[in-house]
Order: C-alpha cells, then structure tokens, then sequence
C-alpha cells in the first residue's frame, strides 16, 4: 500500500503508464524523436505537465532536440519496472479471471500468468490459455515455488481478506484486487484495487453533472 | 470527457463510491448512524477529509450526533446518480464483455446491461444472461429506441475510435471504455477509462519502488 520513494507522487506514477502507451505507438509507427510540444498535442495535456513529470526521473529531454522516443520508452520501462518478467497469478478463474487470463496483452509487458486457482471443483484441471485451473489448497507451494510475485484477485469480497492474509503469508509483493473490498495488509505488500463498480459510479457521476444541452 | 460542476474535484469524486459502498455495509450490518471518528477509522481516511469531503455536498452531518447512515447513503446514491436505471450496453463480447456481462452486482446499482454487440458472426445470437449477442449494424437503432445511456467498450482500440464516433452520433451520455486507447470525443460524452494494463505498470511500479526489507 505504500510508496517509500516519497519524492514522486501517486498522481505522477499514475500518468506514466500512459507516456509508456503513446511512446510505444510513436517507436510502432516509426517516429526517432518528438518535442514536448508535438508529445502535449498528441495527448492532450500541457507541454510543461509532460516537462515536469519526466524532470522527476531525471528529465530525458534536450533543448532542441525533445525527446528520443526509444530511449525515453524504455527508460520509462524501468521506472515502471516492466523491463523485467513478472510472475503472475489469478485466483478466481469465473469469468473475470478468465478474461483476464487470457489477455494476451498483459504478458507484451512482461506479466505473465503462470497459475490459475480456484475453489470451484467443477472447473479445477481445466486449462486457460495453457495454464491449468488448480485447487486452492495449491495456492501457498505454488507461490514459494514458482516465484510468484503478483497475486490477481477475482474472488467474491466475502473471501478476499483471508485470501489476502495467506498471500501475505507466502510473501507476495503486490496484489491487483478486483474484489469489491479494501484489504488491510502489511505495508510492504502492494495493493492495487481495480473497483468495476466504483469505476461505473463515477462515469454516472460525470453523466449527471454534465450539461448536455449547451454543448456541441 | 468534462465535469461542468466544476467545484467538485475529480479527487472528491473518485472517493465517493467508496463512501457509498461503507454505508451499503454500515446498512446491511444495521447501523443506524456513525461518527466521522467512527468512519474514518473504517476507512482509514482521516475524519476531517471525510467532512470535508461530505461538506462539498451539503456536510449530512450534526455536531453530537453523527451521521445518519441511511440518509447518508441515499443522499451520496442521488449525487451519483444511481438512484436511477441506467441502461447500458456492451460493445464486444468477448471474454472481458461477456464478463462484465455476468456481474450482477452493476445492475443492484441501476446499471442494466439491455443490449450486447459483436462483429463476430459465430457469436451472434448467443445469450449472456438472458441478452441476446447482435450484430453491429443494429447498434445505432437499439440505442436510439431503448434509451441507452451508457456503451461499455470491450473491443481492441483499433476498432475503439470508430465505434465511439458512432456512439456520440447516437447521443450516448456516456462510454465506460476498456479499449486501450484514449478516446477523443465532444465535451458532452463522459468517458471513463479503465485501462487495466495501466493499472498492472501501477502496481508494478510500487513494487519496485516499495522496500521490501526495512519493513514487516
């Protein structure tokens, strides 16, 4: 849950996968270097916001030169540490699990699912993209074993606490929660929560306070 | 994309559905009211960012007494706007539609998933929970006929773009928008990403900067 390198902010860390994002599709389409200037219009936030969120990392940029798109994207792979493989696991293999299992896209930046658990028998040796379903009485060896460093939770909130205190237990680094819950942990485990439903208030939230009639 | 209650930080927002969801439990477990000392303790927030917090909205609060947990939670349901149906469709009915599809929980808060779509033949005419997966080319006459509010985007980005014009030509209020990309649309669209890949450099990100050592 905590962030010891104090000197960065979480609302910096948060835009930084998105600088990762459009670096990306800049080296895909071919561009060698882009300005600040060129990089804001494209993403639509100001040239001097991009300025000062890099200048935390050390900055990249040269006067009259901008940015080299390469060497910026994959500085930004290490400040985000998708530079290395991440061992990763789902437990709960319904369909959020599922889905999230057989998401190509995760294992292009290096997290990996390596294993899959469940408490439902009736799915228990089934296989997702590979990875086969497995009890949860597996989950602790399996961690230890395997080098688990992150633990995706699609379990009902009611189990997800104690699901948490076990992961804990076996020394997982980070945990990426879907359980509509918030999980009381040490600090040194990382919690990040994904609340769907949370997700959609805020977009009625914005709907019910957008003026829709003197727009357009 | 805008918020024109612009008092009302995007911050402020973001930690209302939480609110919401304490009191949903508060409720359920039969309390009847509570104290912003109480709450904070709950929510590991601090007491004062919770009045300050509800005072954006009116306060809801009395010196002495507390906060009245039912009225509490129906007065941050209206602010949210989930006092209301919402009907919602999904574009993509893949593994992550289908199960976006398959939580009933969205629909407890007035999300009604009324319509699925595809562009992939095989699938057409299949059932998630009791709605029909249809063809593209009925998208726009089903969200002008069934009053939908909402399109969730479960469809690659390069696909994302287009659609969302599409949607915006309907007078869709909003996009709840799994595609990996930002979508650039008039002012009176609200969108809200959730861009789960982002979400994983995140986690990544304070793992790699959280010290595992000095800690427990």
């Amino acid at each position: 849950m905590s962030n010891k390198d104090n000197s960065i902010s979480k609302a910096v860390v948060s835009r930084l996968p998105r600088y990762y994002r459009y670096l990306g599709e800049l080296m895909e389409s071919g561009t060698e270097r882009i300005s600040s200037g060129e990089l804001s219009k494209r993403m639509n936030v100001t040239a001097s916001q991009i300025r000062q969120d890099l200048n935390n990392f050390g900055g990249f940029g040269q006067q009259g030169y901008g940015y080299n798109v390469k060497y910026l994207y994959f500085e930004i792979a290490k400040i985000l540490g998708v530079d290395k493989k991440h061992n990763m696991i789902i437990i709960g293999a319904g369909n959020l699990g599922r889905a999230l299992a057989n998401y190509a896209n995760f294992s292009k930046s290096g997290f990996v699912v390596t294993g899959l658990f469940d408490n439902n028998e009736t799915i228990i040796g089934k296989e997702v993209r590979g990875v086969k379903i497995q009890p949860m009485d597996k989950l602790k060896e399996f961690i230890i074993k395997n080098d688990v460093d992150i633990a995706t939770l699609t379990i009902p909130k009611k189990e997800a606490k104690k699901v948490a205190e076990t992961l804990a237990e076996c020394g997982i680094k980070g945990i990426w929660n879907f359980a509509h819950t918030d999980l009381d942990l040490p600090d040194n485990i990382v919690v990040e929560n994904v609340h769907l439903s949370e997700s959609l208030m805020e977009l009625s939230y914005n709907i019910a306070h957008t003026d829709t009639k003197s727009q357009r």
